[in-house]
Parts: structure tokens; C-alpha cells; sequence
């Protein structure tokens, strides 16, 4: 028997086996979007996917395939729709793909799933694509569904964030492609972080409004990196990922009582 | 600089050199779906990502993120949404994915670009997002957009089949989870393949019509495997997927002119 | 009392009680497309309302309004959109449309319908379209609903297609405007048929590809026609309207116990 | 060369040539649906489809295939959709396919289309899809494209009504398979109405106002003839018909300068 | 406690508490729409708002926010939307918030709900609207949700009428902005009317049916006044009130049982 | 003249005159929403509209008809859809209605135009009705339209909210029906705001995730009051007002150079 928490790495009867079990199931959402020069496109992927399977582990749980074309990324949070290789697709048919994915999980048995985003547009269009998805199971006559959906970096704990950010944490928003962002990839797939990259052109310097088209002085780093990326280290993430395996995990086995 | 023809594993200022250079992009189209109890759910995600990134190293190309959840798998095609596992979503949604992705391609600057299909169900859906993504780069002013769109296993070529099949080839639509794809995947994925659980239920006898709800004597194997997987090796595999990367590979330069 | 075996020319005090009495439904699904020189634009809706007619007679069923406009033609099956004529609706629209006549026939006491497509590219915008309604009907509460969905061609023989190929058949893709069709027109409606129009600058030579823009090289004969049609005959097409309506008629016979 | 105002009719060059020469479209939209114990489904087919057809004689024009299936029926002008046989879609697909036809007739160089429309709660979703369809042409390129959209029963005059209607003329949404409809039923497809089945139920005495679920005392007919039938003939059909012809034909030559 | 018929000036508790009593709701739709050079672009806002906000304080009822943007105006009904002010939205927009406002008030207990349409161009996509919503609410397992959906315009009294328009009524359709309007915001917005600005180019002589694009000689008004307003008084808009509220309430009376 | 900063109280040659002078359009956006038992369902309309007539006077702009059905509250922004009264439109819904406002108030000369959002959850939903609208606007040809969007209560400065939350600013998420909102009711309706009715059960205790079906320990305060009223006074109503009037005045003139 295949030995894997991702569940497409399963066969059916493997799958259906899981699930009879009550294993359950981390549905990953991500993109490919600009992440400095420094971090590949697939940062958004990497890191939600990678939590999940760590939690997985933990909780007995499985991963459904990540997805990989997420929302359109926005100037104040990623930068923005117009750097080369931000592939967004509209909240409309991100919504519906999560409406699509999540109604086939639970008519598939599933009545345990953990919705973790890991791209900040993304947000929203999951929580409508979630509200859509449960309306229609309810409509199916499935009455014992639950599911939880989260943003993986609101686990980090203060402590962590006190230690990593000594001078203070920015904020997540503009942590994109940025110390945090840079320290998982490190942990997760060092092979395609390129340190002797990471820019100093930040931290951005927005107003608090979104203008069309973005202005020349709207305080957008050309490199896309919104505050900073130096000092990002494998101790770093390693801490981060801890927090977020640690507390993820244990909200999981709270609401599912596991 | 990361070597890789993976797209999403570049960072934005690579990807936008490679486009510059008029490097063509593969889009590969998958699905989440029963492929018997030998094989895992995500056949449809490995074989064409494997093809793609040959074919990419062949001629130059990015290989953009898989699809990875597809268009409903059909009785007679894919054994159907009953079996455990099989996570689709609607042919409008998986039509807007590729809409909205192909659109951005092309605000980006691609203006080559192969749609690599590798789950039969995905191929209208695949022309629907096409035509949609079409109409409105047209209408952004974008004129020199060419595209090409396939299904990875019509490059085979008669010889080869012959070769596999010495009784005469079933047809593609019964090679679901069978000698092909499972031959294939012991080429890309051997982990994940479990020869010890091939069925022998097949191969399917399925009437020329659809019919809903499913009898119980609509021929169809309980294993999920239409035809038959017996048989497979990787020598097989690799000529097939010999074919798949020659044969493509030549189709590209000659309409791209590389 | 109006003696017809079309749905729509009876009154509506026929047509429930005709329904109350179990008759099937035939919803034919046809498409204005261009056919060659020597045929006109309708053909696909005149063949399959033909052939749902004859079937309907056999089966004591009934024949809905056919979908006249389909769902959007392509070079390799059909010639493409750029043929004058041509007057497709999105994949989208057609599956709407299918969905809604379908959920209405169910909600009038339908349950037994028979989707009878005539358009090649009808094929997967019909399975989204049946997909659709069934999921509403479930929702409505209706249990008992049951369908069929079939191509018309698929119910020719083997014997009756050696004996009208005797140099072997050249698949159905290729049949578009040609023998077969022609010599099915020729049955149905010889008015429309111009037999000294017939072309001969076929057969295609198409790639095993889809490209857009479609190029000058890419083996389309310019007469639309994509095998040939000479040499088709009445007796031809009076032999295949006999295979489907003698086997569409069993098939019916056995999944709806008539 | 086939001699037919219906565009379906044509082969694809026979539609060119006409169309090249300024030929206006003549689009009917219909319906399938209830008309009284004595008159068939498909009224709301037949008479837009032969106003058409008479007036493509008079103008030079061509018929579109006629759109079968129309928008949902109202009780206080068409009787609703609890009446068997009745099968309507929603506004929504209605306008779609609309737009979806007009679409593609621009594209082929269709310049002067007229909407002629045969079944009343197909109004405003016709003139959504004439919106939609309208935008999309303008969007790509074409700006010489002139509509017309209109009910055809508007043309009738006021002094054939007078001489029809002795005793004042009813308004038009209660004329729902009455003595309009089927006089002009009796010019057109005699064979299909059946005067010894005329109700005596009507005339409907409605309030103004709809209301859901509809109420035993809503004032409807349990026949569906919202007003009365007796009295139709053929002459009234006739007159009414010339009216029609002539005064649609006249507008048409004004709006297009023929 | 909050004396207001206004919904949403009531606080939640209060909200609930007479729901749970069972107050019918009113639902008021507008537009935004040009009503000539005297009157407000919200005058189709102000007029059902305050028919409602009557009715209400009749029946014991609550009046919902007005849905402020209607859909599109068309020139034979509204002038069309190339004046100035018009902000229309699109049929399946507006369609689409009646379908989530009635659902969700159907959610929240309530079952007398009263749909008062104030924008002629409004009339299908609010039944469109509403179709759409009962067909979820039935879904949800709601049995006993009823709704009545009018034009406040029909319930004026022929008497009333006769009174008003010595010469005869024009029709509802070219009272746009004309004396009927025009009286009734004098009784409820002096402040807006500009009885000064009357325009004098009235009536709109428009043949029987829409072209596009709207050509010169089309018979529409500069001014958007499509009859007359001169003469308008707030005794005669006094006088259309009373009959409105009286007669929309003894109907609300009479279907809801109160 | 009617002198009005509400765009929808002048006449339609008014608004031409003040669009055609340049006038910057602000566009409230709102919700009907459960705000606790003290403030009215209707904060979220009544607070943006406010601020946009304030600001409009200070910039000389119009503010267009506040769209007044706001998308889904979520338990932890706003309670949650299971209070009575909140009354939600889809993110979809939300996002058409936009796109269709924004794309005519560019076809109609807009060429500078404020998103003033007053409900959290309609950012995202604003984000992709603009995103929509400008999509559109382009391909129509509009190639000068500028747009900002933002939320109002971002603009409160550090100064302010310290000397309102002398313990420190619970976060804005927090914030429903509390302080700030209920201080800013006391500005603009203090009709609608029962001080004696501010409840006692905050602030709520919400784990960083949402969770659906909500539990009963989620932390949610019954009242909806989701930090604490208590202290709200015009004064600080008075202060936070002049911040967000201040402010955005002033970046409206620095990006559209007024």
C-alpha cells in the first residue's frame, strides 16, 4: 500500500478506505504569483502544501491536490496583476472551482475538511466558494458536514513573531515574498530560494487606498519583495512552521473532536 | 539562476526573460480520478506534467502549473463520478479556469502556447476555455496569439500500438487506468504503481450510449479499469512516451516555426 | 385528435396524458453548420429529428422541439466557425439550455427522456447540460428520472458500414458533410440535396492537433465536405437509418422496459 | 441552386452570396408552450416563423432557424409553468443564446437582422441577448451593425382589430390562444387545430398583480385560453396576417433603406 | 424602540420580532434613470419607496432598502441608456440580487413578501428574480413562502384616470417622466421637482418597435419626457396615492389573510 | 437648480454638467446588516454615504445611489448570515452589480470615480467589480479612467483612534457595532441609535479560523456587538468623521490633481 498523506497519490479503494475512517481531508489553495526576485512563482503553493502535509501527519489526515491558480493579486499585498508570471485567475471561477472540489468531497463521504489558504486574495472567493459549496450539500440532503477554513500564518504565535521580528512585525500584508515567505521556502525547498537576490528596494510605502492604474509614486518596490527579505533563515522558518503544525493542529482536533 | 522548465519554479524576472525569448508555454490539463486499485488518483496529472516537461526540454519551453481537478470523468470514458476519489468540477468552471489563465498568458507576453490535454473529459471543456480566452485577447488588441491544443495520446504512433498491442488496439476511450497509462506511470511515477493489484474484471462492455443512473449491467468493471492493465512494463511506457515527446516536439516547431 | 409524434403538435390535454401513460421523450440536438456545396445548412438537425421520429413511431415515444443552433464547430469535425453559415452558441449556453428543457420535462412528469444528438460537438456540452438538470431534478425530488444520452451514428453495424465502405470506414469525425450524411439527407429531405455540388477536394489531411489561428497548410478542404460524399445514394441512407432506428429503438426498449 | 428564404435551407455558399448582397435576417423567437385544449405547443413557433417567411419574400430576406424553446410562461399572459407542456428556460439561457446567434451573424457579415418575436415573455430577455449581443459586435470591431427587434403582433392595425374584434379589443396578453392565435393558426397549419375543442372557460379575470403559489381564485382558466377563441377563422388569420406582412416589410425597408 | 416601517432602521431584535409576528415585507425597485430636465434621475427610487413605506404603515408591514439600480432603459419605455444619469445594470445582474435578497429574507422567516416594481424595464428580471428564488427557497425545504410582485402604476382606478387624463390616458409606457410622475413628486419630493423645466417636446411619436442603433427621426423627445408633464399637480399625484395604497393593500389583505 | 451633491437628486442635464466640469463620482458601498440591538440594520449604508456627502462637498463631487446589499457577513467581521436581518447578496451578485454601475459611469464621462466601501466583507467582492468594470471599460476604448477604492475607516489617524481607545485599537475587524460605529451613528443618526440598548457581552473571543456550522463556543457575543459600545459619543464620532473626511479629500486631490 502506497504510503503517502496526499491523497491523489492514493488509489480509489486506499482513498475510499481513509475516508470511511474519518480521516480528515486539507484542501491547499495557492497561486502563481510574483515573489520577488529571489523566490520562484510556486511560493504560494509550496508553503500551504507543505503545512498541510505536516498537519496530515499529525492529525492522520490527507491532502487534496493543491490549487495552483489563485486570485488576482493585488498592488498593496502582492504586488500586483502586472508583474510578469502573476497567473490569477477571477474570483467567479476560483470560487467555483472551490464550490466544484468541495461539494465532490463531501458527496465522496468527506465530512471533515480544513480549507488553508496560503495566498492573501484568496481570502474571499474561498469564503464564497466555501458558502456556495455548503449550500449545495446541504440541498443534497448532507446534514453533518463541518469544515474549518484558515489562513495557515494567523497561527504564527506572538512569542515567534516577537523573536523573528525583534524591531517589530510589519504585518502580514506586506509580508509578501518577505522574511517570512523567504525563511519557509528555505525549510521547504531551498533549492529555489536564491539569496544573493534578495533586494533592498523596500519596505513598500502604500497609501491606504488601491488606485487604477498604479501610479509611478505609489510606493511599490520594482522587485516586488514588499518590505524585506534579509535575514530570512532556515532557524526562522523552522520556527514559523513549528507554530503553525503545532496550533493548526490542534484547532483541527478540537472542532473535529479527534 | 534555478534550471528548470518548470514555470512556477522560476522567479518573475526569469520568467519574464524566457518569454521575452519567445519560449512557447505548456499548459498541461489534468484530473483528480479513479485509475483502478493499482494506480493512484493523480495518473491524469503525472503523465501529461511528464510529457510536457520532455517536450519542454526538446524545444525551449515552460511548463505552467498543472490543472489538477478536471471535467466530469464519464461512465464510459473514466468509470464515472461514483467511484471514490474522483473530484470534478463542471465543464463551465474548468472552461473559466482555462479562460482566465490563458488570458493572462497572453497579457504577459506569451504568444506560443501548446494546451497539453491528459483526461479525456477535459477536451471539450479544454476548447470552450480556449475559445473563451480567445475572444478576449482579441479584444484586448492582442493579434499574434497562436495556440495550439492537444491530447497528449494521439501521438502514438501505429507502429508503436501494434507493438503494445499485438491483438489490436481496444481505442484510446477504453485505455482508461489500463496498459497505457499504467505502463506510463511506471516510467514517471513506479512508486505509486501497485502491480500486484491489477485487476481482471475487464475490459469493459459498455453499450454506445450513455444512460443515468448507472444499471448494474452497463458493463462497466468494478475495478475501474476499462480495458486491461496486465501487461504493463516500462518498456512499453517509454515508447510510448518516445512518440508523445518526438512526435509533439516536431508539431511545435513546425507551427511555431523554432 | 392530432395523430403526431411530435410533442410539439399536440395540444397540451395530449401531451400530459400521453406523458401519464409513460412515453418516452426523444430531445433531438441538432446545429446550423456549414455541410459542403452540395447540402444545406441544417443538416444536423434534420437527421436527428428524422431519426427520433422514426424511433418515436417504433417506441410509442415522443419528439421534442430540436435545439436547432449547436454547440461551436471545429476544423478537424465540423470545418470551424470561420465557415460562412455557421451559427454556434457557446458550450455554456448550450449546456443552459439543455439543463432547463430537461429539469422542465422532469418536472412535467418525464421519466424516461432520450437525448439524441446529431452535432459532433454537441457531445460534452450535452453531458454538463444532463449533468446539470439531474443534480436540480435530485434536488427537487424527483427520484425516479431516468436517461439516456446517445450520438445517433454509434448504432451503425459493422456490416452495414463495410458494406457501405467497402474500402474502410474512415471514422465518424471525418464523416461531417459527407457519404454518410449525404446519403442520409438524400432519405430525408432530397430537396435540399444538390448531388452535381458534390466536391472533391477532400479528404482532410488534419494534424492530430487543434491550432488557432487555423493555418493555410492545415489540410481543411475548402469545400467544407471533410471525406467525400461521392457515390452516396438513397439506399445507402435508407441502410443506416434502418440500423438506428432498429437498434436506438432496442436499446430503448430494454433500459426503459417498454 | 435551392430556392428558400429559410437560411437553413441554403448550402454555405448559397448563404455567403446572399448575405454579400445585403440580404437582412429575419430571427424568430418562439416557444413551446400550453395554447388551449384546441391549438398545439408549438403556436409560438409557427406564426413567428411564418410572419417571417412571408416577409423575407417580400423584402429579399432570410429566416433564421426559429428558437424553439422560449421564456418562461406567466399565468396572467401565457397560463405558467404548471401547465403540461410547457417548457420554457430561464431569461438568463434565453438571452445567451441570443446573444450567442446575433454574435456569430455579425461576425459572418450580417449587417440587418431584425428580432421578430412570437411569444410575449420573450420580450425582455430578447432585448437583454440584442444588449449583450450588441456589445460583444462593438467590442470587435464592427460598427455598421443595424437591429431591428419588435413583437409582431403590434403591426396588426387598428382598424382590422375593430373589424375583428366588434366589441372592443381585449388587449394583447389575454389573447393567448385565442381568436388572434388561432386565426392565424387556421392560415397557417389548419391541420393542427382542432375548433370543436374551443373552451368556453375564458375570459380570465385576473387581478394586477402576480402572485406565488398561484391561487384557486386567480381568475384563470382552467383551459389556458386566457380570452376566447370562439369565432375564429380563417379570414380573421388572413387579415390579420396581411397586416403583419405589410406593415413589418414596410419598416424594414425604411430602418434598412431597401 | 425605533417607530419606523423602514426595515433597516430597526435593529436586529426588533427585525425578528415582527418577522416572528408575521409582518409582510415590501420590496421597492428602482433605478437610476433620466426623467427629463424637471425631475430627479431617482425619481423610479422616491416613487415605490414611499408607495411602500404607505402600504406598510396599512398592512403592518416592513419596507426593505430599495434596490437603487435598475435594469437597462430602453428608448420606447425610459428613453434609452445614452442620456446622461441613466445607470442601469444588466437583466441578469439585477435578476441576480432579487434572487439573494428574497432567498435570504425567506431564510430569515419571512413568508409574506410583496415585490413593488417602481422602473417599467424592471418588470421581467424581477420574475426572472423571483423564480429563481423560489425555486432555492423550495430547495432549502421552505413550503409555505408566498409573494405577490406588482407594478404600483395598475392599481390606479380607471375613474382616477379619467379625472386625470380628460383626453384619454396615453398608456403606462409613455407616462416616463410625464404627468403622472411628475404629480407624484410633488407629494413626495417638492424639493426635486423643477415645474419651471417642463419641457414642451413631447409626446415620443415611436413606431412599434425598438432599432438599434436608435436612429434620428425615432420620434424620442430631446428632453426624455415621453408624453406631456404639464399640468402636473399634487392633487393629482394625491390622488394616484390613495389609489395605490388603498387598492395594493386590500389586495395584500385579501392573499396574505390579514 | 437642485443643489445637491447626491448625484441621483439632480435632473439629467445637471448631471451632465457636472460630469462634463470633471466632477470625481464617489460610490458608497453598504449592507443590511445585523449591528446589535442598539444601532439600525442599515450602519453600513448609512456611515459611507455620510462620509462620501461630506467629502463630495469638500472636492466638489456627486455621490451616485449607495448600493445597499453588501455581501455575506462572516461571524468573525460581522456576526454571520444567522442574524436576523442581515440580508447578503453572493460575492458574485455584488461584483456584477459594480462592474455594470462602473462600466456605465464610464460610458457616460465619468472619468474619476471613488469606491467608498463601508462593510468589511465587500472588499474583496468591490476588488473584483472594479477589476471587471475596467476590463470592459478598456475594450470599449475608455483608455482615461482613473479609479481609486478604498475603505473609509482606514483613514483614521493614529492620533485619533489612541485618544479614543485610550487601551489600545482593538483591531478594525473587531469594531462591528461597536465604538466607532455606534460614535458614528451619533453624527449622522442619532434617531437610530438606542444607547440603552448597548449590550454587555463583548468583546468576542474568536479563534484565528472560521468554522462552519458556527459552534456554540466560538466565541461569538449574542448581542453581535463584537468588541464594546459602551463610551460611544458624538464627540468621537466627530473626530473619527473629520479624519476619514480630511484625508480622503486630500488623496482624492493628489490622484486626480483637483
Amino acid at each position: 500500500m502506497v504510503d503517502s498523506v496526499r491523497l491523489d497519490e492514493l488509489s480509489w479503494p486506499e482513498f475510499a478506505a481513509k475516508i470511511a475512517a474519518g480521516a480528515p481531508v486539507l484542501l491547499p489553495l495557492g497561486s502563481t504569483e510574483q515573489h520577488g526576485p529571489h523566490l520562484p512563482l510556486n511560493v504560494d503553493v509550496v508553503l500551504p502544501t507543505g503545512v498541510c502535509e505536516r498537519i496530515a501527519r499529525e492529525v492522520g489526515g490527507l491532502v487534496a491536490p493543491t490549487v495552483a491558480y489563485g486570485c488576482k493579486s493585488m498592488p498593496r499585498s502582492g504586488g500586483g496583476e502586472q508583474f510578469p508570471g502573476t497567473l490569477s485567475v477571477d474570483a467567479h471561477t476560483f470560487a467555483l472551482v472551490l464550490r466544484d472540489v468541495i461539494r465532490n468531497l463531501a458527496r465522496q463521504g468527506v465530512r471533515r475538511l480544513v480549507v488553508v489558504n496560503g495566498h492573501y486574495e484568496n481570502l474571499w472567493p474561498s469564503v464564497e466558494g466555501l458558502d456556495l459549496a455548503r449550500r449545495e450539500i446541504a440541498r443534497d440532503g448532507i446534514t453533518d458536514f463541518t469544515v474549518m477554513r484558515l489562513e495557515y500564518w494567523d497561527f504564527a504565535q506572538r512569542a515567534t513573531l516577537e523573536s523573528i521580528f525583534p524591531a517589530g512585525f510589519p504585518g502580514i500584508e506586506l509580508e509578501h515574498a518577505s522574511l517570512m515567505e523567504t525563511s519557509l521556502m528555505l525549510v521547504l525547498r531551498p533549492d529555489l530560494v536564491e539569496m544573493d537576490k534578495v533586494p533592498s528596494d523596500g519596505p513598500a510605502t502604500f497609501p491606504p487606498y488601491d488606485r487604477f492604474p498604479v501610479p509611478d509614486d505609489f510606493g511599490l518596490p520594482p522587485s516586488g519583495v514588499l518590505a524585506v527579505a534579509t535575514g530570512s533563515t532556515t532557524e526562522k522558518g523552522e520556527a514559523l512552521m513549528a507554530d503553525y503544525v503545532t496550533h493548526i493542529s490542534a484547532a483541527i482536533r478540537k472542532e473535529f473532536g479527534l
